[in-house]
């Protein structure tokens, strides 16, 4: 599957030593693509220039040129320099259009790229391109990931077989906010642009942007889905299927991620439910799931439950009312609209603790909509990993 | 001084074992208060009932009741009446209105009162008034605090000697929001109750509404500040002298604090300067007060200066550009305008995140108007306390 993308990695010997940390992806084809990007204020040059290329709707994704291990973001106008003079370098050993080239970089943020080693690994990428090159790709994305993430799926529509397939990299400082760390998803489906945007937006609300590690948004974050257009089916007659089996895939790897998280042991899933408002919901849960007090009793394995309720007050939504409040730990429930259940016991709530997945349902409301959101315990690993490495 | 605050404390003999836990503050002459609570949804027992009572607009304070150990929060109807039961016993024993009673409580959340231990014990403590048990006071508030917090002043305006006395507690469960876990702030200064109430909250505003330890703000949140008013001044006149005078009272109190963070080993001063908005200057100093990279970098003496950027843009202030942002720690220019300073090196970057203090400055513009921000490092010691000890 996918014949028309080729793939070549290789090491830049920086910042890894020999390690597999450099990528092209050559689509052959002409493809159709969506690109979300981080909302923080400060962002990285390559994501500036990614934006830029958006903003003037020039550019057909022919190529993406990664590379692991420096962000090239605070790099200021060199920073923006950097990055095009390895663009116009693969743009010529590929004979695409500058245009066509998205750079995407992670990793340290502050320090200027090693251009001279990009630039000859780049070069070794593109000697390189090859199709069944998926797991290097995962791979030479990561940085302080310990796994790499890569999610294949193939589902029929009609007598159509379509194929998905992901890989997504990052570990630490996460939280949603458009799109989260980087990904890249590619699809066969042929879709129209508009189409595609629409699926991504929707489908990383409810994946990639609805997980947290530490409530810190990279300057990188970066998440590209792309069509290679080559299977048409009816696509208003399977819209359902259709997003349901993307979905599964970008959330797949936005598990991966938390499961990966820096010094992860356990994946909270928070689900606030009936409330009126999608986004007050997913509002409290991120409260909840960014709360270190939450988190470091997560990884005690105590049931605190105090620690989730006062965090889920602290988003500061008006339609918060503790007399309608009703906490689930697992399926024991600890609270009924505000009042403490007189059939809940430590013991319970202690025995979900324990568990590798632990299930918080916070319902404020009638309405039947919820919000999940995922996101990992504070562990002494991940000071560790945080306070002896620059990442 | 203060011949007319009696204060008595005693063990109820609950969590803490025979330490004491349990306070009674009389204030013998009619005074005047001003109360700040907290801004979460989710309020303890004792803040619902101060907040009515502050709305009826009928309270004198004439008793303080305080008990550390239990919150009295997420207890729901019986919450509220356990802690009337207790109002109601006070009130009777010393001869007061129960509308002069407020009550305080902080501890543990999501657990009843012993009221049978504390009705015994509240009535140890107005057995035992008397003057001189400040430093009792301090010690009997404390939860996982390990230092007691009390600060005295005296300053003169003309020939009268004015005096400030305060106390406070709270090491975890920390951001500012309206006000920072519990202190209370007593002096004989006559003033009016819109000048007690507008200083009070300024003051705060600036002290300890601009401190943070883990960017959880707990049920039970309250600052009070009284005065006695046996001391009579030209307010006017020494205006700006009476509030600096408050300030460091209140400052050093919310300093104490965060150095008694949990497992605080660092403090760090987060000034943003430049910026037009008081307020988006705060919020941009409180989201580096808040990650959790930044502070186990500071545990790890890691001059990691790129995530104190990505925490600054993570804000979301609209005012933040890459291309103004100047940054220092210390003394040392790390960014010009968003590009690096060719005359930082890490090794003086390294020497400022040694000391056991750290400054760190972010200019934005070029407006005079600077937020001051103190927090603490995120240490294995905060995670250890957390995860072990259902605080």
């Amino acid at each position: 599957m996918f014949k028309d993308i080729k793939i070549g990695c290789s090491s830049s010997n920086t910042k890894y030593g020999t390690r597999l940390d450099t990528t092209i992806v050559k689509l052959e084809k002409k493809a159709i693509w969506s690109g979300l990007f981080t909302s923080n204020k400060f962002k990285s040059a390559p994501v500036d220039i990614c934006l830029e290329k958006i903003h003037k709707n020039v550019s057909q994704p022919k190529v993406l040129m990664i590379n692991a291990g420096n962000a090239n973001a605070a790099t200021g106008k060199r920073g923006i320099k950097d990055s095009e003079k390895l663009i116009n370098e693969v743009s010529s050993l590929l004979k695409v259009s500058k245009e066509n080239v998205l750079p995407f970089s992670t990793g340290v943020v502050g320090e200027l790229l090693d251009t001279k080693k990009l630039s000859l690994a780049f070069k070794k990428c593109t000697d390189q391109l090859g199709e069944n090159s998926w797991d290097d790709f995962a791979k030479a994305i990561m940085t302080t990931d310990t796994r790499h993430k890569l999610v294949k799926k193939e589902f029929t529509l009609g007598n159509q077989k379509i194929n998905v397939i992901g890989v997504a990299k990052g570990v630490g400082m996460i939280e949603p906010n458009m799109a989260t760390t980087l990904s890249f998803i590619f699809t066969d489906l042929k879709l129209s642009k508009i189409q595609l945007k629409k699926l991504h937006k929707d489908i990383c609300d409810q994946t990639f942007n609805a997980i947290s590690i530490d409530g810190d948004q990279s300057p990188s974050d970066s998440s590209i889905f792309a069509s290679t257009s080559e299977k048409k089916s009816d696509i208003k007659k399977y819209q359902k299927k259709i997003k349901n089996n993307f979905i599964e895939v970008f959330r797949e790897l936005a598990e991966k991620l938390v499961l990966d998280g820096e010094g992860a042991t356990k994946l909270i899933k928070i689900k606030v439910k009936g409330l009126s408002s999608y986004a007050a919901s997913k509002k409290i849960a991120l409260k909840v799931a960014n709360s270190p007090l939450v988190k470091t009793a997560a990884y005690g394995e105590d049931p605190n439950w105090g620690r989730i309720v006062t965090a889920a007050g602290n988003a500061g939504e008006n339609e918060f009312e503790m007399k309608n409040l009703s906490l689930k730990i697992g399926e024991h429930k600890v609270l009924i609209n505000g009042n403490l259940n007189p059939k809940y016991s430590e013991a319970k709530g202690k025995k979900e603790f324990r568990k590798k997945t632990i299930n918080i349902e916070i319902k404020l409301g009638k309405s039947k909509k919820s919000a999940l959101v995922m996101t990992s315990d504070l562990s002494p690993e991940y000071i560790s990993i945080n306070s002896d490495y620059r990442s």
